[in-house]
């Protein structure tokens, strides 16, 4: 008999990698923080001799989920614009609120609750960018959960930062803090084509190399980015990026609602993934992204929520229905983008997309422990034919139970066991009222 | 201080009708299942004597909502086949999976899961359209739940019935065994265009005008119904429904992704009702219903989930979430379908398309006390400032605590009061063995 800090068994097992193999009746052993098998449960239960065991008779572990955009701190400002179009919902809304209230203490307390969400629906990692990245790359350090922290930049002053080399500075100093940091590490996020200049972009490509980090960036989210980008530059933004030697592999770019077949072929090309984020873009109506074409096109596809202000939450199951659903439709092919392709989006195409995969998006052994178990007994998931299309179509964040990251059991039965969740909502509830109080709405 | 059956303290109540009031700390109260009073929690306190009294602190009460489209029995065949054609899907799987296992036993267990599902996310009545209404109707009126139940027509034999006749003969009988019953009232249900020819579509009609019934159909599902209809008999089906009587005020005409602009015109004066069913319409990429447009030519629009073999749940927040993202993609409008309008689509619009706004859909003194409580003080829906938004873009089903039914309390803190949830998992269990043993699949 081999010790093993946790064995968990569980009714099925979808590693995602190698393939699409759904496992009965398998179980993980977790030694160190990593996975040390995947193997059938009678077996495990004859070779190892755990510190912790678990039985999740009804449930179905997957990795666990990868948001590969988001805006954590913006859960403060969750519905407090709904139904605008998306440069008023900009201009007049959000910059405004967040000139007026983002600071260390805001993007501190908006992460964290932000989190609790994730983690309550299965996200182990996410990809952020937001103003004080500082303050969110210090909570998930402090052993909750995954990130990529990216080191935001933008031409115009904020409350952060008041030049581009203002951000810059702040940004490699939060580099430099997290080097080597088992569950932080950085990306750099130029805002947007619209709002960061060639200098800095070029500044951006060649840190990037240096440093061989990803470049996390929003590209055409709609058609009027496109549209004022020919008026003003004559170029597309992506032929512009491609110009300033940013379209390469280590290129996240987000939404791509607006592509011709040109660019999806450069795209392909250059290595870069693409994040799609279907409700945000339904809901800002900016656009639908080709996802299936992507695919079919060898394009790493990752899913993301985008912040909680535009979506409005940041449950990846939810998500990951959406995207499904949403694929057949804008392909016009119901058999287009199936269960186990949204799932594959929302797990190993995030990890990919953050040059993480080495470390996990999928159940495999010496990978991060990061786990996601879903309980499928429910009435909302029964009766079950198939368990990654319950999880797709029919399951909901609720039946979330438990999460492990990098080993840790981070949410058990239901419970966070490294937030306390009456201090979170109190302090959410105290923005709530200031924000109400300034707020013109 | 007035005698009640029934007192319910809320910190917001959304009464749909006459506007979109949201009325801050406001109590409910019941008698006799009805709604006697709408009034300030402050007043309510000194006025009533309550015999039950139920305090809501972090609760928005909303009518119940209003399932105007499913097949409540297809819950036994959730996820039996996905990712398919429409057409594959229904001749190759549905169908044949229907022919094989539809049964009295069959209607009434996936009824009851259905009914199960519906009063844990919130609904509280539905228009169901499918094989042995006996069954459902049985259910439905034991006490658990309003229904609409559908008078199914199509032209070839099933298990349920041989021919056209037959079918008549057992709707007209269950039309007449629920007469004037508190909660279930039937509809003709004659399948599709595609699936009911002339003779039993004037039948219909002449038969819903007799009883003043409302006719339940799907109609423009997919290019293809009307292309094929064009080919076979030269018109669009819904001239052809026109031509037959059936486009009145009774029709309540389901899916409606295909239409051109004087169809709308045609559909408006008609004063139809559409019943837009989004994530169905998704999932088999059946087209875009432009959900704005008949809005604004003033259409009533309802919300259905469809069955949850094509979904695949019954949630109908999570619906009403679809509806409103996709409406403004749709529309390329981010302004387009706002929450305060999904949830009058999902309740009193669809109390008006089963000819029943003078008894629910609102919460309005005198109709039935048919109510759904959110609990909206969750980390998922904090910060709050508008308790729609949240309802319609965060909100979980998981997060309805509380539902009546006509004043019966049929869910009280997430715990069905009328149903076995047990006994339910155990046969919804047995079917799936059988039919995943039965099914080439």
């Amino acid at each position: 008999m081999r010790a093993t800090d946790t064995l968990i068994h569980a009714r099925w097992v979808v590693p995602v990698e190698p393939d699409n193999r759904i496992l009965d009746y398998h179980s993980i052993a977790i030694d160190d923080g990593r996975i040390s098998a995947v193997l059938p449960s009678a077996e495990a239960r004859q070779s190892f001799q755990p510190r912790v065991n678990l039985e999740l008779d009804d449930h179905c572990l997957i990795p666990g989920l990868i948001n590969a955009h988001t805006h954590a701190a913006m859960t403060l400002l969750r519905g407090v614009a709904d139904d605008l179009h998306l440069m008023d919902w900009l201009q007049n809304h959000i910059w405004p609120a967040e000139q007026k209230w983002t600071s260390e203490q805001f993007v501190h307390d908006g992460s964290q609750l932000a989190i609790a969400e994730m983690l309550r629906s299965g996200t182990t990692c996410f990809n952020d960018m937001y103003f004080f990245p500082e303050a969110t790359a210090k909570i998930a350090a402090s052993g909750t959960i995954r990130a990529c922290v990216g080191l935001i930049l933008v031409d115009f002053p904020t409350t952060y930062a008041d030049s581009p080399d203002a951000y810059f500075t702040r940004g490699l100093a939060l580099h430099d803090n997290y080097r080597n940091h088992p569950l932080v590490k950085c990306a750099f996020a130029p805002h947007a084509p619209y709002t960061v200049s060639d200098e800095p972009l070029r500044r951006v490509r060649m840190l990037a190399d240096e440093l061989d980090l990803p470049v996390h960036m929003h590209v055409h989210e709609t058609a009027s980015e496109i549209s004022d980008s020919v008026m003003q530059t004559g170029q597309r933004p992506l032929q512009r990026l491609a110009d300033l030697g940013l379209l390469s592999s280590a290129l996240t770019a987000v939404h791509m609602t607006h592509l011709n077949d040109a660019e999806i072929r450069q795209l392909a090309d250059s290595g870069a993934s693409v994040v799609h984020c279907p409700e945000s873009n339904l809901k800002l109506a900016s656009g639908f992204c080709p996802v299936q074409t992507l695919i079919d096109a060898g394009i790493n596809v990752a899913l993301g929520t985008d912040g909680a202000a535009s979506n409005n939450d940041l449950d990846m199951l939810g998500e990951m229905r959406t995207a499904a659903l949403l694929g057949k439709a804008v392909a016009a092919d119901a058999s287009a983008l199936p269960a186990d392709v949204a799932l594959r989006m929302a797990t190993l195409n995030g990890a990919r997309a953050l040059g993480i995969a080495d470390e996990t998006g999928s159940l495999t052994v010496g990978k991060w422990a990061d786990i996601c178990a879903v309980d499928l007994g429910r009435i909302e998931t029964q009766p079950l034919y198939d368990p990654v299309s319950q999880l797709v179509y029919a399951a909901g964040r609720e039946q979330v139970s438990d999460v492990w990251v990098a080993g840790q059991h981070v949410l058990k039965s239901r419970e966070l066991t490294h937030l306390d969740i009456k201090d979170l909502l109190q302090r959410a509830r105290g923005w709530q009222t200031r924000i109400s109080a300034g707020d013109s709405k």
